[in-house]
């Protein structure tokens, strides 16, 4: 059943209150600053200003002071109604102003809001009735960036004022503390620091390097979701990286997503030209379009774990999350009518399975993501098509209880998604899974199946991944663990430290037998302090520390670190064993 | 050691005599017929000639015929030297012998072969000093082909006769067989009705596409490759399909391999231009450059199961012998001087592991590439640099005697290679597998280590690949195995036949015993004869059948038809299991 998100209009309010307060505190503090816009966001505010003298944390201590003397007056915020002319004269030495007043149409109002008797702002509102509401509110200015007016280049850099506003103080403490646990748990640090990825400026934005430790992660998660869609019936295809563009002249890519694709080749100049795919699903049709097919070979569902590739700009890269080439858990799934409410349930529970598996699956939201009937050639299909295909999506999430938010103008163009949502550790959401019903697709490449009757028919085709983008996953899951991955995931599961030089032998035995085992091991023999040792493993999150001395190599027993443990010493290796192998099986979080 | 390529002189002197005496035939046929070319190779000689008239099978016995006879004469072959200005004359109604004799330097003589009196051609010879010596000849036309002359298309299109051509009419019949033998076996058709892979016109040559069957095996193969490396030390990385135009200038690739490139964007108008990778070593050395090293860290072995991109030529494409997307078990070794035979060793180790374990290994020859001296634009380094690389792997190469036959001028552009080659089925050689020595690229990338004198110096690399292109090593073992894969990596294992309609539910618990154990396994409980069923298992080449009826379902045991089985029946399935699992496990060949 559908959601309706929610906007705390109050909160909104009062930060926008809180921008003026700001302003207010700026201009008394540097009459010579200008005003431009200060909006709310969504923790707080913002407000840009030209000043050319640059702001110290010294300054910004200042503008925080003066900010409470303001308060603590608790002045009203007044509405003033003015005409355009009367605006421009009020703001004839703020050029920015009279920008955006000049842009008002001409007879129309203008609303100017006082704080005080002395400090005005050309404002649309709402605002607070007075700053006494304000007093209670936690803030705090947490960073002061350039910010070219209204985002241009070509104007002049401002600066842009950040501050946290929340509606009390216990609010903006629990959101700092987050905050810097985030910052800790960031995917895009902490996955540097613990060797999983890294980038290289020559190679590129958005083209991440997995060092060997994210390699063995992603092969576990690869291994894991191939064998897990096999059990559940899907066939693994291969299928290649690039076509030409008569490909994607069918598949209606040329038309509606050329400018997010990588071409090979010059249109004008060249026979063939190719690109670099962006979706898979066009190549796997091509598994279906092998043979005749009869409605008793369906449902037919094709796994792949595909690399794609995204003509991103420059500015949208962000760590793994946002990237230019990525590898993903794809599906397409060709099934009759009558199949496809039981085929959707099924991938669902695939995704729901593995998101579970990962301990993902609290932090998930469901998004049906619509077309926007007002921008047609966005899509390709009818009016009509779209009204079945998404009504046809709407039963089926109401049939199966999943409650989801609205999308308008998200779908893909070639049919409606219900979106798997997951929020990165500063709550910025973005989609890992996807499941869409497709009922264009197959027309278009002429797939077709015999029905019973004889008479020819497309199918349904429901495009779906699985675990998601394989580089997305792994900074969820980074940023969940904050690196320290469960047992079955992690690129390196036990460290065997000796205690002295004396028991590196016995040392590199253990090792040697867990290795034999399959397990991902190694040996500190160094000859380091073991606290060093021992801290150097545990920054890397080596889920456990064997520590073997003296004592361990007479007696034919280990100690542990790690966790469950703290300092375990006496223990026999196979219990250990026993345990770890329990661990891994389980696929215990 | 060394191994010199011998080349039967005699032999190919016998088939260009041949040629000789088709030549006379055709004229003798065809008085209006012009004589071009016609030289020996590798299965007999062709001859190109002018003739309106289009060859028919007809006509190919009648040329056939028409040799016998003139063989039968005994004739000598008896040499003539004319002058520029004699050959001119002789040839003066042959604008191709004219043409040819023009481009003679002034002055030099000409040598003109004489068959009987009645027939003569020009050529440098040598030839047989009489037919009677090409009597015991096996020969036969096969094939008829439209040529350019000098494979221009702007020449005039010649008609190509080709001719197998053998020391005996054994050496001949043979031959046909096992030609006749090679097509049932050719990859790219057996390929294609065993439902590995497809190609499609839209997608482009070179692009194949994996289906199921297909994609399994070639995941089979990773997983097998990936695990035996990682037991061996190698650590895997993944690293990015392409990079900007920086990395390869500093790699050399700009310069010496820009051609075979996929290049995105246009240098010329775009800021960053990117290109496919067409190697893994500049991709894959910032696994070492994620920080700093010393000779502890040495060797360090990072693989990969790597997908590469060549910018072939259409012409060049074959099956998924020579593609223009390929996935490859790619490897770089970095270490010390003093570890370099050492892991040169490890490395052959591992490539001949790879071949014995998949049949491989006695098809396979040694070729030691050089660099060409006379071609140093082809090149980075110094004369000294390869001179000191290409002793060291000599040296290497004689220490574990490795045979081999010696390449020049088929070197990589930054070290000397050791090509393991294989043949395909029509005898073709490509190389499978590749060990290469490089000194020269880490200095260019600024790897270093430092060493137990403090002092910082650049690691020697192996780039080596451990089984080759996945593509084009299961080219090979389709056709090594004529499409029958040995039991664990078979796309389908087993497949259970109900012999009527009461037998399903048997047949389908089996299905499920198996498949719970991890078997690929399927049910045929169509409708259908069982002969029919049988017959097409057996064609798609599944290696088991499992067929139960009546007797079968109330003994509670099975029949088996397929490998080392001729229709056995009344077998426990529990003994059927523990067969399959010794074969899978031990990987029978």
């Amino acid at each position: 059943m559908e959601i309706k998100e929610e906007k705390d209009l109050e909160l909104e309010k009062s930060r926008h209150s809180m921008a003026h307060i700001l302003a207010k505190a700026v201009v008394s503090l540097y009459p010579e600053a200008k005003l431009t816009i200060g909006p709310a966001i969504e923790d707080g505010f913002y407000y840009d200003i030209e000043l050319d003298k640059p702001l110290s944390p010294e300054d910004q201590g200042a503008i925080e002071k003066k900010m409470k003397e303001i308060l603590n007056k608790g002045e009203d915020f007044t509405r003033k109604v003015v005409s355009k002319e009367e605006a421009l004269k009020l703001f004839a030495d703020n050029p920015y102003k009279v920008e955006i007043i000049n842009e008002l149409p001409d007879g129309e109002d203008v609303s100017v809001y006082y704080t005080g008797d002395d400090f005005f702002d050309l404002c649309r509102g709402p605002h607070v009735e007075s700053a006494r509401k304000l007093q209670n509110m936690g803030f705090k200015i947490h960073s002061i960036n350039g910010a070219y007016w209204r985002g241009n280049e070509k104007n002049k850099m401002l600066q842009r004022i950040y501050c946290y506003c929340f509606k009390t103080k216990k609010d903006l403490s629990d959101y700092v503390v987050m905050i810097e646990e985030a910052r800790k748990r960031d995917h895009n640090k902490l996955g540097r620091e613990l060797e999983l990825f890294t980038t290289v400026d020559y190679i590129g934005q958005g083209l991440p390097i997995f060092l060997p430790r994210g390699a063995k992660v992603i092969q576990l998660l690869q291994r894991f979701v191939e064998d897990e869609e096999a059990k559940r019936g899907w066939l693994l295809t291969k299928t290649p990286f690039m076509a030409k563009s008569d490909l994607y002249k069918i598949s209606g890519h040329w038309d509606h997503y050329k400018d997010g694709m990588f071409v090979l080749g010059d249109e004008e100049k060249s026979k063939e030209v190719f690109a670099l795919r962006p979706m898979t699903c066009p190549f796997q049709y091509q598994a279906y379009l092998n043979k005749a097919r009869s409605y008793k070979d369906l449902p037919l569902r094709y796994n792949e774990t595909s690399t794609l590739f995204r003509n991103e700009a420059s500015g949208e890269m962000h760590g793994l999350i946002r990237v230019r080439q990525f590898t993903i858990s794809e599906g397409h799934l060709m099934c009759t009518p009558e199949q496809l409410e039981e085929e959707f349930k099924n991938c669902l529970e695939l995704a729901i399975y593995m998101l579970k598996t990962l301990g993902l699956y609290e932090d998930a939201s469901y998004r049906f993501s619509k077309w926007d009937e007002n921008n047609r050639e966005k899509y390709i299909g009818t009016k009509e098509q779209w009204d079945e295909a998404q009504s046809t999506m709407e039963k089926i999430l109401n049939d199966l209880e999943v409650p989801y938010f609205v999308g308008i103008g998200e779908a893909a163009f070639y049919g409606p998604k219900l979106d798997i949502q997951i929020k990165n550790v500063f709550g910025k959401e973005d989609t890992l899974i996807t499941i869409q019903i497709d009922q264009m697709l197959a027309q278009k490449f002429g797939m077709e199946y015999t029905d019973k009757d004889g008479s020819k028919k497309n199918p349904y085709i429901i495009h779906r991944t699985s675990i998601g983008c394989y580089e997305r996953t792994l900074a969820y899951l980074i940023e969940k663990y904050a690196g320290a991955f469960p047992l079955w995931l992690a690129p390196e599961q036990v460290k065997v430290l000796s205690l002295t030089e004396r028991n590196c032998d016995y040392a590199e035995k253990i090792k040697n037998q867990l290795f034999e085992l399959g397990f991902r091991v190694e040996c500190d023999n160094r000859n380091e302090k073991i606290g060093y040792k021992i801290r150097e493993a545990l920054n890397m999150k080596v889920p456990y520390l064997i520590i073997v001395g003296d004592e361990e190599e007479t007696n034919g027993t280990i100690s542990i670190r790690g966790r469950g443990f703290e300092n375990k010493t006496g223990l026999q290796l196979s219990d250990f064993i026993e345990r770890l192998q329990n661990e891994v099986k389980t696929k215990k979080i």
